[in-house]
């Protein structure tokens, strides 16, 4: 039996020596490697924070003492130890345990993550409330430094460095969330490690050293040094200092004695602190330590060579489509930019950034300011294409109303990742964008059925006739429609598309579900004899009448497709059409329904909520 | 004539010497104390800032330079100088000026403003356009201490330190927003002006001279010893240092000779810079100076006295309602505590902060906070009330759906000032939240008819059969329904109340607008002998779906009546259910139209959207 098999519960860790946690946190690593192989994830934030996981539950009396761990990809070790070990195989998927930490998988989760920057706030609620109620817990927040730049975090330590509340902020610092990080904090946290040469004596002492007295001798004077150098004691603290927090730090944040030795000294010490690790992303496996951004989610790969060994698909990805539209988009239009926050290589912006890097703005994980710095682009002549993931987008609600849409701000949001987007589950999925949207004044909202869509779509948005623009479309591939090198085509707004000529029954779909749609008018046909009528709506907003009339005149059953919450979305949209004119039409709605939908293949979460190609075919028959 | 009376265009401003100067910002000062005692406004923020706008305009050469006003309400000096001295006698009325800088009023507002904390992340996309375009303009944010603790202003501060745009932020610290402010940065800031002992020399020499030679030479050595002074020197400088700024400061921003002194030796420094500033709240007004809370807008007033004349109602406020009852239930329940984002006397909270000052976290203008601080609360088994104005609330968005709904915390969001709030005009009215929060699951939304019900709504949330729960009420008046001291009644969740019994056309409203409702049914009855079956929904979410049935079974013609947009709101959730069903009923929508609405009284707001109780009268009667 391995140490690691011995832990049922982190009660079993808090007896364990110094020698034995490092066995922990090698068997550990081991083990996210060989699950991560097999069943994908987010290893390199996890692999980086494995001692920090392990310190934690050595010192702290969890799950009484309570830990938010921010965004949640550096919690693997954590759910490992606290009772998910073969659940972790489990991971991510459909009915399996979440990616990220949930209050409702267990008792140790004291607060879900999944967004970025909410955890010092969460924590600080925790840590008031034990106060409230006399209790001597503690709150930890463990936050890495790309989360750190969002607005949130900021708007947590301000409140938290004014309150006398305990709480503990571990700064997990690797300089990089996705891509490399960046902005003035970025380069504040970076000259203060190189700085203060951060002590790293302890770890290449102990490499050379057996356990025992020697050893343990040493420990003690490195231990000394160390409290000496990770005190404040100057100009270059300051900024946390300056915001109420005690700093301490940095110190190696991959060395578990150093951990322990930490977090034992900080436990005694009230007040709001903040403790600066730096770690490695990726630590213990030398391909993810290599190359940090494709293995922070690199898929299935093969533990000995490295090699990732995910299908490749010869469609392309929406991503793609987007990422080189901009470009061609770009070369053409001087006054084009394009923003994103931290998502350059995930929404494919860098093909952009690489050809011309002065007209990419990365701002960092700050999903408000791209936003705002966006309308205020525009309203300097410029024409800004922002990409923002879909759920992310929620961050920024308010800019969308109060300083685009309201100001008629050309801002061409491109909303990666709509709809239902896999294994990342509940707080990923792309739900409430179109719902959300359409009730706001001003702007443009459309989804593409396929990649050529996409493509005509941004080209369209630039040219008048648009406005601001959303331009929303899903994680993944497309159905493979050729759209490379295609000439641009103008899209009018508020115009539908008809698929398939059919009386009786209408069906109409928004965005890249729509295939799921042809696939089912298509069914109807070849094996029922039914011809649906099939338009593809493409604007939510504003909306085809003259295609709604179409429907509603030839077709009694209204079926509408979404990939979005059918409350508020093109479902609320056509009902509104229906119940207000004197039409003898019945609606039924697919979309996302009233739940929040958890982790799973799309397939399988499409199945779930009823409108995959069964589902849809289904609602056809009935 | 004045020399503001010469003021057509900031081009003369630009032509005075100091003392010219000076006499104008008394003569500014004067104007808008004078106007805003007939016609109220933010009177408060604005006399703090007159010197900063006169300098701005005098040093700067606008509009080609661009200057983004946070907040806006400091903005009132520069609308007059720039062009709408005469405009602004209507300033905030019904087709008059707005409150607040907007783009399409002048091209002197070079971003629209109204929402707290945008202005650096605007100010730096109108100097990397300025930049990209090869343009040597410069841009300007004028932000308050307190708009400075929203997170947007972090990330724009995270942003702008990074890159080499050539942006100036003022930072016009006067240590109040509304209430005092709080937080760390606040702590931060008056201690470096304390340490600093800024430089007030001038002012009192000043005083103390005539005009001529004597004091010509004197000014010389003052700037001098101010250069000096107010060069970054230290430790206290670091926060701002750290994040890539350069710090000048603090100043007195009330001293012409100062800002203007300071303005133009910062046009020549190049890349991101920030000059403290401190002001006073009120300069300049007695009262104001000393009671700068109830002075940020104090209504009418005599100018003479200082006595405030507008017009005392005998009926409550719902924010009394609020803070009454919120106080009610602290007394009774251990766990209730009160979050509230910088609006503690706003929303009455006060009234808890008083007898229980433990109870209530005034968080500072960080509403995304409020609200995951609120769940990190509720996760430590509390009960938070956290109170958001409505509008303000949109910044919460991603809080409310991540960290509320998605984990089922209870946590009880009473948003404040729903609906159309009047004179703050388009950005500060309530329109979005029910549409928004009907798409999320979890939530139970409701808006109360009148202050009873409110008092109700608020006691049966902190019960079972609650969860998250959103609270959503007007600014202002009810219609005089006795609250106090009643007795706590249940609601059940999802239920509607039938207000008038009535056939063949029904009204189902939702919230304090059913009032003019009540109104129109009353009217239609007595002077046309109709009948209007009458339901008060009280709940969006969930919906009474037996009230809707017997609405539809007795009544062809339906009318949704809500102060909200109707599209996402009470209009579509009644249309999905006439569309979904085979029901025979025509509905008709009354609410906030699909566009924005601009600044007026309530009633000439109402009126204008169509459901005044003339508007709604007219609709029962098509």
């Amino acid at each position: 039996m391995t140490l690691l098999e011995s832990i049922d519960d982190p009660a079993r860790i808090r007896t364990m020596d110094e020698e034995q946690l490092a066995q922990l946190c090698t068997e550990l690593r081991q083990y996210i490697i060989a699950c991560c192989a097999e069943n994908p994830g987010h290893i390199g934030a996890s692999l980086g924070a494995v001692e920090i996981a392990v310190a934690i539950h050595h010192v702290f009396n969890t799950p009484e003492d309570k830990v938010v761990w921010d965004v949640g990809h550096q919690a693997y070790a954590h759910k490992i130890l606290t009772g998910r070990r073969e659940a972790f195989k489990q991971n991510r998927k459909y009915h399996g345990i979440s990616g990220f930490p949930r209050r409702d998988e267990s008792p140790y989760d004291a607060f879900g993550t999944g967004h970025s920057s909410t955890s010092i706030s969460a924590a600080l609620g925790l840590a008031v409330a034990a106060q409230l109620e006399g209790k001597k817990t503690h709150a930890i927040a463990v936050i890495g430094d790309g989360a750190l730049s969002g607005g949130l975090a900021f708007e947590g330590i301000n409140n938290a460095g004014s309150l006398n509340a305990d709480l503990l902020v571990i700064l997990n610092d690797n300089q990089i969330s996705i891509d490399k990080n960046i902005g003035a904090l970025h380069n504040y946290l970076l000259k203060v490690t190189t700085d203060r040469r951060y002590n790293q004596l302890k770890k290449s002492v102990w490499d050379r050293l057996g356990a025992g007295r020697l050893r343990h001798w040493l420990q003690k004077i490195v231990k000394t040094t160390k409290r000496n150098l990770t005190q404040a004691d100057g100009e270059t603290l300051s900024l946390f200092e300056a915001l109420g927090f005690r700093y301490f730090g940095p110190v190696d944040g991959n060395d578990i004695g150093t951990m322990t030795y930490m977090l034992e000294r900080l436990k005694e010490i009230p007040g709001p602190k903040l403790l600066h690790v730096i770690t490695t992303k990726g630590k213990g496996y030398a391909p993810a330590e290599e190359n940090q951004t494709v293995w922070h989610a690199p898929g299935t790969f093969d533990v000995e060579t490295g090699r990732r060994t995910g299908k490749k698909s010869d469609k392309s990805k929406f991503q793609e489509v987007f990422g080189t539209t901009l470009l061609d988009l770009a070369r053409n239009d001087a006054r084009i930019v394009g923003i994103t926050p931290a998502m350059a290589s995930g929404c494919s912006m860098n093909i952009l950034q690489q050809e011309m890097p002065d007209r990419v703005f990365d701002v960092g994980i700050a999903e408000q300011h791209a936003v705002t710095f966006s309308a205020g682009l525009a309203a300097g002549g410029m024409l800004p294409f922002c990409n923002i993931y879909s759920s992310f987008s929620q961050r920024a609600y308010d800019g969308i109303i109060h300083d685009v849409a309201l100001q008629h701000l050309k801002v061409i949001l491109c909303f990666d990742r709509g709809g239902l987007v896999g294994e990342d589950g509940a707080t990923h999925h792309g739900a409430f964008d179109m719902a959300a949207y359409r009730s706001i004044p001003n702007l443009t909202v459309c989804a593409p059925l396929d990649e050529a869509q996409l493509r005509d779509m941004m080209y369209s948005a630039t040219q008048p006739g648009y406005g601001a623009t959303i331009i929303r479309y899903p994680r993944g591939y497309g159905k493979g429609t050729p759209w490379r090198d295609r000439p641009f085509s103008y899209i009018e707004p508020g115009t539908a598309v008809k698929l398939h000529e059919g009386e009786g029954v209408a069906l109409l779909s928004i965005g890249a579900a729509g295939a799921m749609g042809e696939a089912a008018v298509e069914k109807a046909s070849r094996e029922h004899g039914i011809e649906v009528l099939h338009y593809d709506m493409r604007f939510l907003k504003p909306i085809d009448t003259a295609a709604l009339e179409d429907a509603c005149r030839r077709a009694k059953r209204i079926i509408t497709l979404e990939d979005g919450a059918r409350l508020g979305g093109l479902y609320s949209a056509v009902a509104e059409f229906i119940a207000s004119r004197d039409l003898d039409c019945t609606l039924t709605g697919l979309g996302i329904p009233d739940r929040f939908i958890e982790q799973g293949t799309p397939a399988e979460l499409y199945a779930d909520c009823g409108y995959d190609t069964a589902g849809i075919l289904e609602a056809i028959l009935k």
